[in-house]
């Protein structure tokens, strides 16, 4: 139980005080900014997202926008899948490769209009890499951090609540599509998005002077639903599966091994960086993937690497654990060789506190 | 008073194990590692650090290495500072800034070989712009983040405690220069340099496995000198006005706005990005700098921008902020326009506890 040191570097967001005044416990740092990570407790809260409605200051998914002339050439340099058929109003998710097809963020790829993108990051300065490929190539666009903050409403009972505040048209928006809604006056882009399994959407809140007007919309609003403060929850993610930058995955890796192939469209993607080192990889497969991995008995708090191991063979990795109290065990989400990722492989992971036997589980608990 | 979750995006270092038996009552993260920030105390850490001699795990001043025949050629490129005259065995601090002259990083660029530099940096993904305008320029050139991570000896008898452990010849490495030195049969190389005024050393470990050997081989031969586990202190390094990257300057800063046109060469850095943006600025001067502020009275946590205040008119801010018990006065750094930047004047700054009466103070307190 260490405490963290608060400065200017670890931005505030614009949901702060709201996030304050509903006694956040813990936080993590993501893109420079403060995440909340819990509220009551991490059972308590997955249990509240599971069954109500939760309101999430995801600031931290900071925007790079793309604008101008070049700005959809750009939007395919990054990424190996193919934009061609994309249009405005849709949300994509984007691995987003290096030279050598290594992961570079996995971020929501929103476009707002041809020429007009924002890119809803993990956590990795993906401005700098945008900014640096826009120059070399001299590309006419406008690559910047815009005052755009997400906030999303998850659970259940996410569509009452939003649409309690920007009208039942909110209801006809599609998964991953948005649209632009009235709030007080000012334009927002609302979309059916988000860091759970249990539904929700994503408001992007443009200028920050109207955040605790939102949050606070939101909050009146959903207390019908018994809404609460929440934040991205460990346990409920791991069981969905849902990959966390810098956790599961990093630089190292290659989409494939993620388990994004389907979202790569390596020979199609045309002008897309990484194509050449992607290619083969496309067409052969990984040799690791990350798997589902149900651990058996506790599960100490997962804050490095434990290796996965077949006897005195290193084979893998998990980089994300909890125990799930619904499915009545450890749930976690690992790096597998080929050669033991297989539903029902039997193993070890070597946790600090010790070895605890694993089996690679045949899906995510969804 | 709030927890900090950890997790493997956080990352721990080489010395993280020494670092928690030392006792460590809290972190910042930087460049996605943890960074301690207190052991005993702030006041405690402060007065010890400018008696005695601390141990700190500074592995989150992150390398990015250049290797390759270009290595110079970009190197030059990412930097105003013109680095001709710069030889293999010296480190030169070097501002780093986008095509606008906008600050991007503050670190160190250390210079091991014509074609192979380090670029030990602040705390934002310098990798991920460098790797960007390489492949742009198609520059041959390897850049990578190497399992180099630093351990800094400060303090007045920083220069026993590293003789101690690396022999008598590093008291000839000069300031802001390196020497290559052996370490249980590893080659390591040791500079006189580090983030604060009391002089001491950053030894770069390179390989993580020999981490806690060198964190122990200093604790032991600092016992004698009353070595403890510290970290770069808030109230020290504002007195010694070292400006902190996030905090105290960011993107929409110019080296100028920030004090290092010392550190610009414009007119002769050939090649250097931002070159046309910094050339009018490099003449006429910018309209706000950083300065060195004095609080009378109390001095809050500042975990944002405090607006510096002539009346009811903004011309500046405060955005790192300490009480200093040796000058007893509060200390800050801030940013302020050029009609009120002249030493003592007069203003307030509002903080989140109320307003306080400041001056501008002539110089850092050193």
């Amino acid at each position: 139980m260490t405490l963290i040191s608060l400065s200017r570097r670890l931005r505030r967001t614009p949901f702060s005080e709201g996030v304050e005044a509903a006694g956040v416990k813990a936080y993590t740092v993501y893109n420079h900014m403060l995440l909340p990570t819990v509220f009551r407790s991490v059972q308590e809260d997955y249990r509240h997202l599971k069954e109500k409605v939760q309101l999430w200051d995801v600031a931290v998914e900071r925007q790079v926008e793309l604008r101008g002339p070049d700005a959809g050439r750009l939007m395919q340099m990054l990424t190996p899948r193919d934009l061609r058929g994309m249009l405005p109003g849709q949300c994509f998710y984007v691995p987003i490769v290096d030279e050598t097809g290594g992961m570079l963020n996995d971020p929501v790829a929103v476009k707002l209009a041809e020429d007009r993108w924002w890119i809803s990051i993990a956590d990795s300065d993906l401005l700098f890499w945008v900014k640096g490929i826009a120059y070399g190539y001299r590309l006419d666009v406008l690559v910047e951090e815009p005052d755009v903050s997400p906030l999303a409403v998850q659970g259940p009972h996410a569509e009452d609540v939003v649409a309690a505040v920007f009208g039942d048209r909110v209801r006809d928006v599609r998964f991953f599509r948005f649209g632009v809604f009235d709030f007080q006056g000012r334009d927002m882009v609302v979309a059916r998005s988000g860091y759970s399994k249990q539904g929700g959407f994503e408001i992007y809140l443009e200028g920050a002077d109207m955040g605790m007007d939102l949050w606070n919309a939101l909050m009146e609003a959903g207390r019908q639903w018994d809404i609460h403060a929440g934040c991205p929850n460990l346990i409920e993610r791991i069981e969905g599966g849902l990959l966390s930058y810098g956790n599961d995955m990093d630089r190292r890796n290659t989409p494939h091994e993620c388990g994004l192939g389907r979202f790569c469209n390596t020979q199609t993607a045309i002008g897309c960086v990484g194509r050449d080192a992607l290619l083969r990889v496309a067409v052969e497969g990984p040799v690791q993937q990350v798997r589902a991995i149900e651990i058996h008995g506790d599960v100490p708090p997962c804050d490095r690497i434990w290796p996965l191991m077949d006897g005195e063979m290193q084979v893998g990795r998990v980089t994300s654990a909890a125990w799930s109290p619904d499915f009545e065990c450890g749930v976690a989400i690992g790096m597998v060789r080929m050669t033991h990722w297989n539903s029902g492989t039997d193993l070890d992971v070597m946790t600090p506190d010790g070895p605890r036997a694993v089996s690679v589980h045949e899906t995510f608990w969804i």
